[in-house]
């Protein structure tokens, strides 16, 4: 009896939503696999997959996994599931690709497949390029100098920590904005970073807006948005 | 008299040394344009074209910038003299790739060019894989949970200040070692992140070396290394 050798689970980061922004690496790989699996959201959308839609080849079978998208007490049992049918793939020798906005390992969901899949089966991540640094070439605007402290933080945290952080870091980008905008925006007003604040919706995508920050409505603003505060140019650091 | 069209300027992030992690667009930009300019540094090595050179064409023109890769205040004449190069070369309506490690302004010296040579040329920013993302991925640890703070340090920072940053946040990744490990990997030890830390040089490269970071020698590691310390998985999170 011959043994089955296990299929690869590839993590592939997509980068932030410009097709062209796939790695050549995740690109090779992703044409490469029977299987590509992608988050599905509740209304049906599945956002990751539309990035590399026009690469996808009709020969390869899709899963969509419906993840809980909001905080609740009952992920657990979905990424239970979903491990479990990837798993079965996986065993029976199928490589799988599972899409990933951004970068896999940089929020997201991959991790939560990662951590259940990686101790059985051989796992490969391809990192992509994150939000975070395509957010501040479409604003054209360098992020970081020399030895700058960058800070990520994440809209949904309260007032008081968003302060407390913007106060110790030279640069910073916040994401996961929606509903948090105004708060957000009032501790920028507060911690006097306003006028160095800019606003990016959807940043490569075909959707791409730019605002002034002060211009935003804050009932508009949808959650693929960040806020980048970028270093202090100063002529004398070169 | 016909006047000439303006060359654009690319900056093309290169990812962090597999040269198959440069984007789909940073390859197709970089085989379109007539002038290839990068870093060289004094002793003649030129670490971003290695990257791609096997992406480069003969008829392709090569220009090696000699930076100062120092902290000096003779930089800025050196990053004066080079603009001045690339701006003949625009004028003449030529396109030029400058080649970037990593992100064009996530830290590096495009910003330099940037800065001087965008406020008359025609400029355009190509995002790449930062290192802080592949090394993550290279050590296979997911980086950052849902509404984690994550924080990018510089190892040159001064004890007490890495001390007080890594006190205050989930995730980090601490660049530009060197020199600098000995006096980070004490701080990691003081601040109780030391069994979390993780150490990797030159991520996703033909030399890439992951050693457990109490064994690393100091007076050996690389500047091109980096710790990486993840965000603490907690199972309640997913």
């Amino acid at each position: 009896m011959t043994e089955t050798k296990m299929g690869t689970l590839y993590g592939i980061g997509l980068g932030p939503g410009d097709p062209e922004l796939l790695t050549l690496k995740g690109y090779r790989i992703l044409q490469s696999v029977p299987i590509v699996a992608y988050p599905k959201s509740p209304d049906g959308r599945c956002i990751s997959r539309s990035i590399v839609a026009d690469y996808l080849k009709p020969e390869q079978t899709e899963i969509g996994m419906d993840f809980p998208f909001k905080l609740a007490e009952s992920s657990q049992p979905k990424y239970d599931y979903w491990a479990g049918v990837l798993a079965e793939h996986l065993a029976a020798g199928q490589d799988i690709a599972v899409l990933c906005e951004g970068d896999p390992f940089f929020f997201g969901t991959f991790m939560y497949l990662f951590n259940r899949l990686s101790p059985q089966f051989p796992t490969e991540i391809i990192p992509g390029v994150s939000s975070v640094m395509a957010s501040a070439s479409m604003l054209r605007t360098p992020l970081t100098y020399r030895n700058d402290v960058f800070t990520v933080l994440s809209g949904i945290l309260p007032a008081e920590k968003l302060t407390k952080q913007l106060q110790h870091t030279d640069a910073a980008v916040v994401m996961k904005l929606g509903r948090n905008f105004e708060k957000v925006r009032n501790v920028l007003k507060d911690v006097g970073l306003i006028d160095r604040a800019l606003f990016v919706e959807r940043a490569t995508t075909d959707r791409q807006r730019i605002v002034p920050i002060l211009e935003v409505d804050p009932a508009e603003v949808p959650y693929f948005s960040i806020i980048v505060i970028p270093s202090e140019w100063d002529w004398a650091k070169g």
